[in-house]
């Protein structure tokens, strides 16, 4: 992993073989990193993704060895028990175009990982919110 | 809906029930953003999206009210008629991982809803382009 | 084309008919932006897109001549051969709401095309990666 940062932007270049979800909260952890936007691009094999089940609420989970195409990394850094928590949501696509999508639980980079983090100074932290049955983000002022 | 702000970046929460379009477009309304950048990732239900027919000038619409995974919401803020409007486009995935994309109307959260709003401090407005059939960005300075 | 600047970032309209990564990087090359995160929405047509294929070490590519909507465009740019290079990958969606997605080599705009660039102040440029087989983003910091 590369990194390098402007201000409150950091341009992070996530390898071959290293893992994007661990490497990135890695990253957060060891930067001071408690909140923030990350997004990217890349290239990537055996992924996790996910899509959460809002009656039964627990995510239906399914696992791909195969190389994808990343076409859409989005998510967000928030604390959650204290510690900074990645949140990311990608659309992957095949040698045939096709795309899939979901909750990323995690990936490997298969041959380049580009990312933006532009850090929030903040205090966003994640409580579980037993309506919903996730730790859902908590933010400082109410509107509506 | 919840936020944070820090400097021009806005953290955005929008909660379980919450219509996305309408919520974020009083938000900037009430906000004061005229301008602005939008992203963001989710769960959500009851959605309208579409695809604009560049021949007959008009959008094809589909309504879906099964709850989906948002998995990329990328969009605008401008003024048209004087007013904040947000123009986003969205990539949606099922149970299956299957994936939806289009323009999107409105959409109502089904869990959550996590966005960061980048106000731009610009004159940027939507103005009828006749040729293309629908109200355009018009921006300060020409370029090629 | 039509932009506007707000310090380091500017929101860009490609206009119907101009190609979107030859414009993207004309206006880069001309506003001397080394490095940025590139995102945005739209309209466009005569899009080839394609899939690394890691073992033979190349592309794998389509043509579409049909309109779709760009819902997300995703992207950076680097220095390759100290030129302003951007690399983009799209997700694309028909009047079926269904998708695709992979690199994007060129597309035009059959409506509309809204961006936002974000420059970075960097010194970010890619060179030959055997291993990998392309050019990859080297950035000045080490991490794990």
């Amino acid at each position: 992993m590369q990194y390098e940062k402007d201000k409150q932007d950091y341009f992070i270049y996530i390898e071959k073989n290293e893992k994007v979800m661990h490497s990135l909260t890695k990253f957060c952890l060891e930067n001071n990193i408690q909140n923030g936007k990350i997004s990217g691009i890349g290239a990537v094999k055996m992924t996790e993704i996910g899509a959460y089940d809002i009656i039964k609420k627990e995510y239906l989970k399914k696992e791909y060895s195969d190389v994808f195409e990343l076409v859409s990394f989005e998510g967000n850094v928030t604390l959650k028990e204290s510690q900074p928590f990645v949140h990311a949501h990608v659309v992957l696509s095949d040698h045939n175009m096709i795309t899939l999508g979901g909750h990323l639980f995690e990936t490997t980079v298969a041959a380049v990982g580009e990312f933006f983090l532009r850090k929030f100074e903040g205090n966003a932290y994640r409580k579980l919110n037993r309506d919903v049955g996730l730790p859902c983000i908590c933010l400082e002022n109410k509107f509506l």
